[in-house]
């Protein structure tokens, strides 16, 4: 016998999947109107969203979250309007729904076309920023998709409060029922019935913490997109400009230290480290990175701090960089499959061959000639939306915008062929 | 502490995907010239190959499997070399790794290309057909990706014996070391071993029947192509042209009944329905086929079984078809998106307008108007090999052919930009 939370989070699954029918026929005018009428919702509503807001940060205060976690779930008018300023935004973004991928015609005369479609139904499991209520569900929204939110408990009231106020405003201007649903349970059995209920969820996507990933992952029946570690590197072989390699090396660590896309470990070809190295590591010390070393960089720059097997596998994001010597290109790439999460690396050098070889050979997402690792992103990218970074490989992988949340129908039109003549 | 068994299966996963990194670096003709190799040692291993599929039959006929079972287990010198010929045809096929996927220049200058690689490792997982050994690692292996094959007991000697020839004759021309592993193993605990491996496997398909692909869907970790029943519709509106409509639903019925793309269930419009369906009746009664109908079509041929509930949700892949009279277009498409599969369905009628609506919203991999449902297939689709067709939406829906065994990669070319000018 299903317990009660799983029952509800099922008949919830049940009518998303309804919902995405009607969601499926809306067209490219009628969303981008409804997203314009939920934006407006959001600013119409901003005493009930803020004053739920202060529950949740009175909540917080209470239970002792560190003032980093306090302003993630803090929202005020200014807060607000970017939150109805993105939905507005979303609404100018071309519609991917209904793109013709592919279409040819068969030597039997039958004709196949190829689409995009939405996927469906998706379900988000995300932690503290109640701003993610608003966004994930505008994303999926435009591409067709019906969402089930399901938020975590700091941000309860918050992401009532904006999920009311999209579904109210929105129903208005014709949103079909049910299309944005937001879960009233923030327990992890919540996350358990999401996970199993593949007959009413086309995919999950988790934005969060590793530790939120993997549970989702652990549990999922259907398909989950992944937004895992970024350890990315940046080679400087030995043909590099290396004034470029040591602007690169600096941007790429310093920023915006915190995210996925930040550089974590810079390998340096040998016959150039000893020239390198010191320009290096005195304009990163002037951004105030850390820098671990291993023994032959140690070699050069005995003040590093010694690296371990440890760093190579981490992700600081902070300003710690992790710094190898390697013999050679092909050290290189082989260090960076191995230790790497396949999400950016970059090469330097003034050698286009070398520079495609490296291309070529790194299982990553992202790979990057001559270029800061910051631009590893949708925004960058031109995608206008980003709905994460995938460190999959299947469906999406890197940046994600609108398109990666649509999947695609086969139509074919013929006139009667059958496979075997009636005999 | 893992056990032997999954300490071995993980050791091949590290080797799978350090063959992977080789696997992704080999030219089209290298490729093509190692297929042909693997062709000819598979014939040239034929008497061992033979000699090791009679001890299989011999122990399936121990066992008492029925001969349908041993009929798919058994191979002779025609079926071996429609096997390497398989190989041969592959060999032939366009290479979608390298493709360009689109390419654009960003405003600073940065210019971004998304083009296929290969997804890396894939595991595959079937049942008793040996000839899956060479088709799914001769597919994997165009695409550049490592395979590891975990077949049935029944065929544990066909299949090592198969595997052993395409590694030994692949060798001689070039295939990197554990580029085609066979899994030792045939008990359920290799099947938890590979799912558990996301770090060593990307994907794994099973290929075999629901019960195979729930177990590999409760234990993997990484994703999983599913091949699920084909529960298809043929919908017959009230302007369809009569006698196409009998003919494509004789031919989607009975032209190959055991298949996930011949026809399940019938639908016809209320008002032709006294008109149409014992013309039908009539055609698949001289093919063979049971009849089950609702209340409606009984009223109209008193002689048709009576349908439950049950044949609604029903994949019978024999000569059996449910029939059901529905007021219209909406009934129809609302009937094939709750009982359907999402497999795919047909619209018959003269009205291109109502055959529109039902492509917009039935939401199934394949929606058709006016051709038969055995169109919807790999070989049908002009793909040249078919890994199977699934029944995902994610990554691959419908026929798979060699360009869903790819992933893409962005390459991304600068001239030394950063995000923010070092100050």
């Amino acid at each position: 016998m299903p317990d009660k939370i799983t029952e509800q989070i099922h008949e919830m699954g049940r009518q998303a999947r309804a919902a995405s029918y009607q969601l499926s026929q809306l067209s490219t005018e009628k969303k981008n109107s409804i997203l314009l009428a939920m934006a407006a919702g959001l600013r119409e509503s901003s005493a009930e969203i803020l004053s739920a807001n202060e529950k949740d940060i009175a909540a917080g205060e209470e239970k002792g979250l560190s003032s980093a976690m306090l302003d993630r779930l803090r929202l005020d008018e200014t807060r607000l309007g970017n939150i109805a300023e993105a939905l507005e935004h979303v609404a100018t973004l071309p519609d991917p729904v209904g793109q013709v991928l592919d279409a040819w015609d068969r030597p039997n005369g039958i004709k196949i076309e190829q689409l995009r479609v939405p996927i469906g139904t998706i379900g988000i499991i995300y932690e503290s920023r109640p701003n993610v209520t608003a966004d994930a569900a505008a994303l999926c929204f435009k591409t067709g998709n019906a969402t089930i939110l399901r938020g975590g408990s700091e941000a309860i009231h918050s992401n009532r409060a904006i999920a009311t106020a999209l579904q109210t405003s929105g129903a208005k201007a014709g949103l079909p029922d049910h299309s944005i649903q937001l879960v009233p349970f923030t327990d992890r059995q919540s996350v358990a019935a999401m996970a199993g209920m593949d007959q009413w969820l086309d995919l999950i996507i988790p934005r969060g913490g590793k530790g939120l990933i993997e549970t989702v992952v652990s549990l999922a029946r259907m398909p989950v997109i992944k937004h895992y570690d970024g350890i990315c590197h940046l080679f400087v072989e030995k043909n590099a400009d290396q004034e470029m390699a040591v602007a690169l090396t600096v941007d790429s660590k310093t920023q915006k230290p915190g995210v996925c896309n930040a550089l974590e470990t810079l390998l340096i070809e040998k016959s150039i480290a000893a020239d390198f190295l010191p320009k290096a590591a005195m304009a990163l010390r002037e951004k105030s990175v850390e820098l671990r070393g291993d023994e032959a960089s140690r070699a050069i720059l005995p003040d590093l701090i010694p690296a371990t097997e440890e760093d190579w596998g981490t992700e600081y994001l902070e300003k710690i960089l992790s710094i190898k010597i390697v013999d050679g290109i092909d050290e290189a790439i082989e260090h960076i499959n191995s230790y790497g999460s396949h999400h950016t690396d970059c090469i330097v050098t003034t050698d286009t061959d070398e520079a495609e070889k490296f291309l070529r050979a790194i299982d990553s997402a992202c790979v990057m000639h001559n270029c800061s690792t910051r631009f590893a992103d949708g925004g960058e990218f031109g995608f206008g939306a980003e709905i994460g970074i995938s460190t999959d490989k299947l469906h999406a992988r890197g940046p994600m915008g609108l398109r990666e949340l649509t999947s695609y129908q086969y139509r074919v039109r013929g006139e009667g062929q059958v496979k075997a003549p009636v005999s």
